[in-house]
């Protein structure tokens, strides 16, 4: 699965402003594009659009130059404000997987979906809240089918200021080992527990 | 000329990897939008497509929501670097305005442009290479009609690490300074100094 041709594959990540989003995005576009030779857009919005505490980034991975860098049928969408949830899980395509901060997202507003709780397991297994962000960067890196574990968490190392580095490859071993305990095998998780943003009120299986 | 009322306006940020593009249009974006109420994208770009130590930012402000966050009418391109400029500056739109290096783009490709030796201000001026980019940032503030340079510099007052800040703004005010000294009224630039491309060899007088 890993290293392969990527038509197109959108992430959004989004969630309050303070949750350290824009810089989850960074990180995450830079491991799969300077590790792994993916193009990579990261697209993120400041002003009234963005406002009301809500902060957002797309970001686009093809093996294909990007020609449209926004997010509008998204594959992955992490949500983790409620608020964030019920703004953008519309833009999600069918197949595509939703992954909330469980204590935070209490209503989903679709039945679908997987979820951590980010924030507590910051608090509390790593002692340091700020971290929460990188703990989804672990979960994220076990989720994408293309992205590889240790080239993700190297080019996390190589980025972030040297003092707090430690402190979140914990964080990102973390994020990584709670999602594989808890949301089971990527492959069938891409298959069976995907969306299914349905037109009607008709169940299509 | 201040919080008028933009359609849209499309800057490209562009240079050499270490020069702090990406900072500048983090610092640029959210100066604009949350100080002057415009909707602001910014989006950078990773991977093949952005190697070869090539770094690049998009801004796209509007007081409309934002519909296609890709620079591709560009109407000020800053460039830092020789190949950066050689690359983009066809995509400036005709009336755009060519911001360059001037020690750094030998030969600019067009005959219209304005410059400022970024590098050696900040060196010799300031004292530490790493606020180029808050120079540049000075310098752009001075040249956007829509920018208020006390907005601009109070959001970057807030956006930056403290014990970095007292540097930065006095990087900020030389810019603006140094931009005022050389190229005059930016409404009469805008008017007189701006690109055209040219589809052919005729003078558009």
């Amino acid at each position: 699965m890993k290293n392969q041709h990527l038509e197109r594959f959108e992430i959004r990540l989004s969630g309050l402003g303070g949750q350290g989003i824009l810089t989850l995005g960074k990180v995450m576009g830079s491991g799969l594009a300077l590790g792994q030779g993916y193009n990579v857009t990261q697209t993120q919005s400041y002003g009234p659009e963005a406002r009301g505490g809500a902060s957002r980034s797309d970001l686009v991975i093809s093996s294909e130059k990007i020609s449209y860098p926004k997010a509008e049928s998204v594959d992955l969408l992490i949500a983790l404000s409620q608020e964030a949830c019920n703004m953008y899980y519309r833009n999600l395509k069918p197949g595509g997987l939703l992954m909330i901060e469980s204590d935070l997202v209490k209503q989903p507003p679709v039945n679908m979906f997987i979820g951590l709780p980010f924030t507590y397991l910051a608090k509390e297994k790593i002692g340091l809240v700020q971290t929460m962000n990188t703990i989804v960067l672990g979960a994220a890196a076990f989720l994408l089918p293309f992205a590889e574990q240790r080239v993700i968490r190297k080019n996390l190392e190589e980025i972030l200021p040297a003092k707090i580095v430690a402190i979140n490859v914990k964080a990102f071993n973390l994020g990584y080992k709670e999602a594989k305990k808890n949301f089971g095998d990527p492959e069938t998780l891409w298959k069976k527990n995907s969306v299914v943003v349905e037109e009607d009120d008709e169940d299509s299986i």
